[in-house]
């Protein structure tokens, strides 16, 4: 089941929808009422999983032409949990690109957050801020969003604790993500969050996924790889996190990107005002923004 | 003024006040009523902070002996910002301990992020999560509560986005802190959040605050230094932060450590079971914690 955020054209409020080949489901009309993709994520039922199942594919929906698709989480209620260098293929590029920022011995997951206060939604632009970032880079990344609070949870169940999964293109600015040491003010400047266009159910997926992910600049294919290449899986992540942190629900975690990201290339393709990104993963969809 | 959130001895409901050195006023008695520190920081006004200011010292408070002092923001609305090596005589403590985690060329502010769904109140226990952590440390620091949201702010308004100033021991596990390379995991663990007593305004101080700032663990003097020692100062930080994200209001700045905390001693000096730990900075109060 693919859960949506979604506006009706020429207006401003937020609903909550499901997405269909053929159209969407609007959930209040079917009386399924949540605030929000947060409050629905921590509350929704089976029960209400299976009402919504049974919904006829070829009634009640709205028109795909009719609405505008939004970040299927507007406002998250954490910063989002990001992990870097988690595909082998992107340890070497992003070492060959900044030895002393990306290199050296990696035993354990590198773990970093992306401060967002608003993602950005499926068509909208991409803040460059171009007057203090020269080297603005794309990550196309497969990422978690947590169903109920885990805490010490072991390998084996930590897919009861998974609600869905996202796209996430984790926007990087790669002069002050290197500039400043750590990572974190490069990564989380305002706009540097897409995210969408959907939260596919994990129930969806054979789990671990194995799905391919692949992003596009200007439809030039960059990144082209599948996510079972993660180096920390899934089950490790969220076990290892837990042993200390109470992931809560609602949160996002962000797996990591594959090869193929701008400071991978010789020179460098950083993005530039009018580049359009793409990011694709198989069985949840395409994400394409526009950098401003 | 310096602003609670405490709960009347035997009781669970929080409530909000502020602290005079007799007492306590409520504020709800006063006919102020907010929900939470978050809504008081964003919508409290100048009416009210007078209305507040007139409340005779002598009437109408309720003594401190019937009342608990809980963290001034037990849930703050993100993550808190913070700043890494922001104190010369800790750079240098830090790079002895662990140089290529700590030391290398500063030329711009170290900043990360410390998780936290909840913090700890004054007198509350830290959780020392001794089965994945051997370096338990803590960090006494002045932290900036922001008060309306802050974007492309220049150092000489800082200020004027300022609410107050409280204290946050921005509990460490170096062992995770160093072996993640980035610092994020080892700051973010559960209870590694100690925050108050108080929100102090901003107009309490001369700004920026010169100010006493020292720690204790079992009464023995750990940290002991002035808040004008900052390598990059609070206009500098606000500016420099705001050319690329929006902190919004309620937006917690921890502003980094000086000398002093238990790796900087040789053998280190770290926490363990039972340990208590005592974080003053002048004008604000006094945060104690005991390890758990």
């Amino acid at each position: 089941m693919k859960f949506i955020t979604y506006k009706n054209k020429n207006k401003h409020t937020k609903h909550l929808g499901v997405l269909l080949e053929t159209g969407i489901i609007s959930l209040e009309k079917i009386g399924i009422m949540y605030n929000d993709m947060n409050e629905l994520i921590e509350k929704i039922s089976s029960e209400e999983m299976k009402k919504i199942s049974s919904i006829s594919k070829d009634t009640a929906l709205i028109p795909l032409e009719n609405i505008n698709i939004l970040s299927p989480i507007p406002c998250p209620k954490q910063d989002i949990i990001c992990l870097g260098i988690n595909y082998h293929a992107h340890a070497i590029e992003a070492e060959r690109y900044k030895e002393e920022a990306f290199g050296g011995e990696r035993r354990l997951p590198i773990y970093f957050s992306k401060r967002v206060s608003n993602t950005v939604s499926p068509g909208e632009y991409i803040d460059g801020h171009f007057d203090i970032v020269d080297s603005l880079d794309y990550e196309c990344e497969l990422a978690i969003v947590i169903k109920k609070d885990a805490k010490n949870v072991s390998e084996e169940k930590a897919f009861e604790y998974i609600f869905g999964y996202t796209i996430i293109n984790d926007i990087s600015a790669r002069n002050l993500q290197t500039q400043h040491k750590q990572w974190y003010f490069g990564k989380s400047l305002d706009d540097f969050t897409p995210i969408g266009p959907c939260i596919a159910t994990v129930d969806e997926f054979v789990n671990p996924p194995k799905l391919k992910i692949m992003s596009k600049v200007n439809d030039e294919l960059r990144q082209n790889s599948t996510t079972d290449l993660l180096i920390f899986d899934i089950p490790y992540i969220i076990s290892d996190l837990t042993k200390g942190m109470t992931l809560k629900s609602g949160t996002i975690i962000a797996t990591g990107t594959p090869s193929g990201v701008g400071m991978g290339f010789i020179p460098p393709k950083f993005l530039k005002s009018g580049d359009t990104v793409e990011c694709e993963i198989e069985g949840i969809g395409i994400l394409k923004n526009t950098v401003k």
